[in-house]
Formats: structure tokens, C-alpha cells, sequence
């Protein structure tokens, strides 16, 4: 196959495991016959934290372990950070010509983000914008796979109709659409089980959390309210604890077995969670241990050596672009 | 004094009358003893002209013929191309995040030219966000002053409102805060009386037209409706004839005295476009003299020159935005 694969997370804080079955996941499977390209994305981070740009400084390193503790290969995929490949920046300038403020204001994530974040009168620019620095992205790379959760599905929608536009509108092919690639779980609900899991929600368990931690908000995870006896017959819709299960444990028949005993009744809440207590742990352990001894220095090179290669595919897609827009003239 | 001056032009056409008054004639008389940056503004020309991109590849010559034949002179002028700075559109992402949608939305400037280019829920966003393009512009090279039309003053004052944001965000004073120079006469009717002139509305006098075509414009010009016959008593307010003579003509007691006499009754609409004609005819004719011999690859080195020039500092000045903002990792 050897597809070219965009994926990237803003590095706002550590990873979770909503990053891990949503997106991670696919990517140590493409990287094994596919050309993947993993951006860390600070100038998209900094889009909702420009207040506090050193929180996102900090936190490119410690994205970066997170990418090799889970078994991604700097040599079989580019590493890279975003702000460091400014051919990006070039070419989200010209691509809002190429979206209206209606067309973005409709998009759903957008919409349910500036929602989630209180904006309202106070949207700053950047944040509205950041659907057209992901084309930059995308298409820089000529694209062919971008997994994603579901909810980051009308990105890629946004991000193929500015291609199309700008393609016909020049009368060229020089951007390519890319496809999206949905995970089996795709987006991974928080622990409150109200929303996704994300930092800024405080409702999700980091790679990095200690076997206390992972412990502690797994016992704090939502199940079914009406459950209060353990010979009750309980929820296994929207209960947090199963979702995770079905998530993360090997044993599928097992998982559906927890399910019907729960449902008939007789399984209490604390055996559920001890169980995925154990789940977790054993999947996090190994990579919380790959985790430790990664140094500073090496993941500085590593960041280095990809940024320097994904400047070069972006400055020939940015030439190209230049000349289908006119603008070489000297 | 020898203050830093920024200038731009949207290379969408060849340069007019209004250009002149508003912007040009300040800039020959600051480039004796100021620090002029003068930029051919093509990435902000697409914005609203992206659908044909030839039309501002074509016009970026004809307005450093323009520059040159009013007697700018690139040995004291540093006459650049914006898209040839990718370093303006790097810094235009990052301004994004200090202005809100609401903020821009209210810009007296950019309202008016919206209602004027009939957008609405077609308003591309590029459009939408060339003032903080323009505030990149601006900073880029620690501009101390831009001259203005009068309805340019928001760009102003949105532009300063982004660098006090973003340097007291950041705890720096790298982003320098620019005063508006409104000229005398700032911004210049078109032939219609209606608007401004401006080239996509067709009500200008450029300044590359000929004899025939200035005569023919000036003859077509809005006068006093209501002064049907030489012996009436005519108004000079709105009539377009008076403004340009009050603009272009050099002996003000004569424009005074040739008013009181239209007012009073007795001067014809014809004498008083013949006196017009004989002035514009006369400031007109040596700058299209000088326009004519200009070599195009003798304005390609012009601009080659000024764009390294304006590079280096636009470099600079990024370099500092960029670790105020901690972007600067390896």
C-alpha cells in the first residue's frame, strides 16, 4: 500500500486513552505498511492556549514520549512539530480565500467546540480558523489517510471541498483529497461519561498515570445510576466502566459475558472495576516502563530529524501551489 | 526624524489619482528624511481577487512603474512584493488568536467593503481576516508611521489593538505600535461623486491614462445637477470638479476665486472642466512620460532587491515574535 498517513495531536498535555483507541492505535498498525507522518501540533495548540504558550512548549516532549512508549518508530514514521515547518502557515493564509465564514461557522466540530469552550462574542480567529490550518496540513503531505474520531469527520469533509475548490479554480491537480479512516471505537468517552475524554474536561486516564491514578479514576468512573444493589439488573448502555472494557480487554467473549451478567443481575459495580482495574493496568504498564528512561536529548533529535524532512515534502507542495496561484515572479 | 514609513498598494490595477493624494504624494515627500518600506500587497489583492490570480501578476509591474513615474525612488524606498515575505504570513496566523470574529466583524473599514463587494453569508474568510494581515505588514518592519485615507484609520487602531494584546500577554515589547498619517486630502471621490475612486467601482483618473481618456473622464464628472444654465447660481459641495481642483491644482486663490464666481452664478460646468483638464493634463503628463521608458526586467531587479531587504528585518522581527511566544524549541 504504502499510503502517505497525516495524524497529529496538539501537544496542550499528556496523551490519553481516548488518544490511544482513537487514534494511536491505527497509527502502529499503518506504520507498517504505510508512510506515516505525525505532527505534533503547537501553532494548533496554541489556537485555545495562546495565553499559556509555555504549557504547549512543555508539552511537545512529553507528546513525543508518548508516541514512542506506545510503539510508534521514528524510523518508520516522520516525527515533526508544526511550527517549525512555517510552509504551513503560507499556505493557511492563501487557503482562507478558499472558505467562507458561513461555511466554517456550520462545521459541527467547530460549532460544538466553541460551544464546549464558552466563546461566544470572545471567538478569537485563530480558533475559527484552525480547520484551514488542518488542509495546510493535510495537503501539504499529499495526504492519501488522516484517521480520526468521528466527531473530526466534517474536517476532512471541509478540508476536501477547499482542495476541490482550489483545484478547479486553477485548473490543477497539485492538492490531493484525502480520506478519512475511522477507528472501531474512534472516539473514547470521558470517565463522567458525559463527554469525550480530553484533558481540559479532567475526564480522562493519561498514558502516563501512575497504577494509583489509573486505579483511582477508574473507581470514579460513571456506570448506571439506578444500579444500586449489586442483585439488581443493571445498564451496560452508557456505562463508562464497560465501555472501556469493550475498549481495551482482549478477551471479547468475556467482555460480552460481564455484559449479560450485569444486565441479569448479581455483578456489582466494585468486581466490574476491579476487573477493568486489571484490564488497564496490564495495558499500561509496558508502556508507561518504555515511557521512563526516554531522554530530553533524543527526543529533541528525533523531533529535529522529522521536522527536517517534512519541511522538504512541504516546500515542494508550497512550490506548487505558488505556481498554480501566480505568485512566482522572480 | 528618520522614522520607519510602511506603504502598500494592492496590485489589482494600475494606480490613480486617488492613490496619489492619499498615499503617494506622502510617500515622496517622506523618503527624504524617513525609512520608507513600500509594498506591493499581492497576497492581500487575492483575497479578493483569488479567482484570477493573473490579473495580480500581471498589475505587480504596473505598479512599481507606477512608484517610480510619481518619483519614488528605490534607492531611499525599499519597494517590496508581500508574498515574496512568507515570514508576513507566518506572523498572520499567529495575530489570529489576538482578534476575536466579533472584533473584526466591527471594523468600520471592512463592513463598508463588504456591503460594497455584496458578501454577506459568501464572505470569504480570507477577506474577512486582511487586517491582521495587514497588522503583520505593519509590525513586521517596527513601522513607526502609515499613511492613510481616512477610512483606512481602523486598520490603524485594529492593528495596535493586536500588538498591545499580544505584548502584554507576552511580557514584551517586541510588537511596536504605529501612528496613522491622514493626508490632506486622505481619500479622493470618484468621477461619480458617489464613493471613492477606485478602480473595481470604474470612477478613476489613473495615472498611466491618456490625454484623451483624462478629458473624457473629467467631462463625465459629477458637477451640481440643479445648475442648468450658465447664469445660475451653482453649489460646490459634492461637485466633483471643485474636489479635484481643490486637490490637484496648485494656485489656491484661483480655485477660490473660480467657487465664489460657480456660486454666485455666471461659470459653466464646461469652463470649469476645461480649467480641470488643462491642470490634470499638465501634473499628468510628466509622470506618464516617466512611465513609459521603464524596462520590466529593470523593475524586477527593483523589487528582487527591496523584497531581500524587507526580508532580512521581517526575519528578524519573527525570530522575536517567536520566542515571546516560545515557539523556539531545537
Amino acid at each position: 500500500m504504502n499510503k502517505v498517513v497525516l495524524t497529529a495531536d496538539r501537544p496542550s498535555g499528556k496523551l490519553h486513552l481516548g488518544h490511544y483507541v482513537g487514534s494511536l492505535v491505527h497509527r502502529i498498525q499503518l506504520q507498517k505498511d504505510h508512510r506515516p507522518y505525525i505532527m505534533v501540533a503547537d501553532v494548533q495548540a496554541l489556537t485555545d492556549n495562546f495565553e499559556h504558550p509555555e504549557r504547549v512548549a512543555e508539552n511537545i516532549l512529553e507528546v513525543t514520549r508518548d508516541y514512542l512508549a506506545v510503539g510508534i518508530d521514528p524510523h518508520k514514521a516522520t516525527i515533526f512539530v508544526q511550527s517549525q515547518v512555517p510552509e504551513l502557515t503560507e499556505m493557511t493564509v492563501y487557503f482562507l480565500n478558499f472558505v467562507t465564514l458561513a461555511r466554517l461557522e456550520r462545521n459541527p466540530t467547530v460549532k460544538a467546540e466553541i460551544a464546549q469552550k464558552g466563546y461566544e462574542t470572545s471567538l478569537p480567529m485563530g480558533f475559527l480558523c484552525y480547520p484551514v490550518s488542518q488542509t495546510a496540513d493535510i495537503v501539504a503531505f499529499k495526504t492519501d489517510i488522516v484517521p480520526v474520531g468521528e466527531d473530526q469527520l466534517p474536517m476532512i469533509e471541509l478540508s476536501n471541498e477547499i482542495v476541490r475548490r482550489f483545484n478547479r479554480i486553477y485548473q490543477t491537480e497539485v492538492l490531493k483529497e484525502a480520506e478519512p479512516l475511522v477507528g472501531k471505537v474512534g472516539r473514547l468517552v470521558g470517565i463522567d461519561g458525559k463527554e469525550k475524554a480530553s484533558k481540559s474536561l479532567n475526564n480522562a486516564i493519561f498514558l502516563a498515570d501512575s497504577p494509583e491514578d489509573i486505579r483511582q479514576k477508574i473507581f470514579s468512573m460513571f456506570t448506571d445510576p439506578h444500579h444500586l444493589k449489586v442483585s439488581d439488573p443493571g445498564t451496560v448502555e452508557g456505562n463508562v466502566v464497560f465501555t472501556y472494557l469493550e475498549a481495551f480487554h482482549q478477551d471479547k467473549e468475556e467482555v460480552a459475558a460481564l455484559k449479560a451478567h450485569y444486565q441479569r443481575g448479581g455483578l456489582g459495580d466494585t468486581a466490574i472495576k476491579e476487573r477493568l482495574n486489571t484490564t488497564l493496568q496490564t495495558f499500561l504498564a509496558p508502556i508507561r516502563e518504555r515511557r521512563a528512561p526516554l531522554k530530553d536529548a533524543d527526543l529533541k533529535e528525533i523531533l529535529h530529524t522529522g521536522t527536517q524532512e517534512a519541511r522538504k515534502v512541504a516546500q515542494i507542495t508550497l512550490q506548487e501551489i505558488r505556481t498554480a496561484m501566480h505568485l512566482c515572479y522572480f
